[in-house]
């Protein structure tokens, strides 16, 4: 039999292994961030969403309640996302022509940042108005899901530049100013 | 005090009001969903990713595996989506100069279809993607979210038409054919 | 050392120990529970609630969501109900002077009744509302929660009487007509 | 195509719009609240319950256990509240001739107070003891749930008035002392 | 920009990539399995459980109800389990001089089985006597975590070999009969 | 009618009622909790997992994310256990002739120490190694899970005894040094 020790636990594959990496060194501080996407549709979808006239419901109410509560719940959801307490959420809405804008603020006083607590917010509100707006739009599609600003903790702020909205340079140059 | 009966029971808000759409009288049929997004990042990430050079860990199986657990709880987070018990799932990537695409497979036998569990998938394993790799690449986008096909049940057979997949008609031409 | 077997798993507490009971010998059938309950408050709080100027947003819209959320997460917080996918739910309120009523419709089609999933809904939803008015008034209170309605099963139809209504008569003739 | 910026970014429902407000400023100081509700049963029931002759099981066992998992697992399902760590958790009952009584106490240290863990502590223990008895009792009705105290925060010290126990003066007079 | 489509979506790992194993083809039926493991325990700790003096509380009532609800929700912590909805579960105890003995058995009518329903309640409720006895005893062992027997589904009937009990046979012979 | 007040909330079982304890008393330190088991298979099994030839996946990658997610949600699956927020979390293997050992370290700041959460990642990860392999070796067991060590907090250092190791001193004489 072989024997177990703190000595001989050797690692079978030592590169590429998940691990949530250690944030009790660091002191608690306020932190921000902000996330937008947008849910592209047709014509009719916005309409019928403005009007409130989706059989299902009032499509923005819905989504804003998914979305604050996907903030909540985001490290069960994302395997190596460490747990946190938000301490704010709001998620707001602009619509346009043959899209909705989503876009969603998360704060906390904590040793990580709520990046991901805004990502997955945002994300959520969107699934909700698909899944509430899919019986008459199956093509909508939800895109430019992406980190707008960040501020708090080490790495100091992050605001996505100006150009990095439009579909035309979506990844390239979303460099931190 | 005002009694509550039957009779009485009026609505405050009868327009818009969020409920669950009854499918109790539909029978359970098999149901296929097949939904497909990308994460648009930094051709360094897109590296480190293949080389397994990822501090956090392997990325893509993580990411699979976000994806899988995220199939089964999608009514958990989307408020109106029906439970159901989700017969298969599987999860792909496909990875290119910039990006990394994912592609979601859903099967089951229930009374609704699967479209929102391969979404839901589809979008956490992205941003599993996303929390991964964002220490070195924050401008990351995640986009094309949308439902590729669908089988089973009443409305038949939707499958996304071809030039649906590039960013410049990202909504409009979605339809089924 | 004692052994375990088949014959001595002797049992140390033989009455009063919990279990989940068997529902596996029934069929399927369509199932439906109708719950009700209310939130006493002061008329200044109803007033908020039908002005839609409550601080923390619009007081039913967010209630009727957290009602239909918790209906299908019932077996999660209560431990002897068995697990089961709820298949249609509505919550809808009554607002008069000084409550807000809220009902609880469920149906499915299981081996097992929705009165939990109903009674459930509904005492969330009037937690909800609890929450969203509780820094104006701390003193609402919630009663009347009780089930209303239920078919389907082998019990046959439930339908409580009218005089259970009033406090008065909380629960001594709640019988089955 | 309409642009999103940090100017345009107009939102559609200014009012009513619900948010997680920001308790990030706040210190985090010890809280305490104490909440209560009844459980109306027939005799027969509360009879039953004590003799522990209940067939599901000890109920008010199993309450306890119910309860105490329910305070810690509030704002998943209370959309706006805040998620925080509960402390301490107890859950004491009382049985009557046709009820039976119970009782929360929840501590934390925590920029929020715990009001919303303790009622829904007491309302889980309530649906608990509801689905172990519904077999043989199913008119029974829960009321009287109430916040009855709360310690700390800047709001001070709340304590529900002795009157406001009876079902006649449910809502109206349960003012702070 | 590399185009996705249904061809050209190669796989990076086809080797060893995580899914959830397609089970719709199957015809739902009736499954059973049974699963034991042992808390291995001081003789102090033993007295103390069964003498109720315990500080935490009752451990076996308690660890009921923990196994009886993790075994509802297995397929959120195994991933890729396929979630079904569980019909019966009972947790049985025994104990022995310095061991808890823990049994769980667990029914459905489903597509595939419940063998880690019932390894994933035996493991709670042994984890749930360590947490309530901890402060006295911190060398508790959980062992002999092992599946028992298991019926309906394709495979057939599994047992256990009875020789298969004993720590000092663990694992080599444990074949089905 | 029976009158429940501050005095007269007498209980009915002052003995063995469970509680979650009061922490709040306690500062936050850093904790850090090491626990192991082993999960004793076929050598064919270990040589299926060593060369990725298990069919529903790469099992230690898996195992490991679970572990992971396990840890993070340990308070929601043991009932007395204080919630808390993980600050780090790994999980390793070392594979022998005939068995896994994992071995999981976890680490917070915080009022409560994490033995539950680095046992229930340990046994989370285990169980996931039995389900990707049962299908060719039902007869697995899952053994020896033990806290190994634990820092911080008032009750000082605790390490496991090396002779502890072995199947034949499981519990007696697992003291702290």
């Amino acid at each position: 039999m072989t024997h177990m020790s703190d000595l001989s636990f050797t690692h079978l594959d030592p590169l590429g292994r998940a691990r949530m990496v250690d944030v009790t060194p660091k002191e608690p501080t306020h932190r921000r961030a902000v996330a937008r996407c947008k849910v592209n549709m047709l014509p009719e979808t916005t309409a019928a969403i403005v009007n409130r006239e989706v059989k299902k419901g009032d499509v923005l109410s819905v989504a804003r309640v998914a979305g604050i509560q996907a903030a909540k719940r985001t490290s069960d959801m994302i395997p190596l996302c460490h747990p946190l307490l938000v301490g704010a959420v709001s998620v707001n809405f602009e619509v346009g022509d043959d899209f909705v804008a989503i876009e969603v603020h998360v704060d906390t006083v904590d040793r990580t940042g709520v990046e991901m607590e805004a990502l997955h917010a945002c994300s959520t509100a969107a699934l909700t108005v698909y899944d509430m707006c899919k019986s008459a739009d199956r093509g909508m599609v939800i895109g430019e899901l992406a980190l707008w600003e960040k501020t708090g903790g080490r790495s100091g702020v992050y605001r996505r530049a100006d150009g990095a909205d439009g579909a035309e340079s979506a990844a390239g140059d979303g460099a931190a100013t």
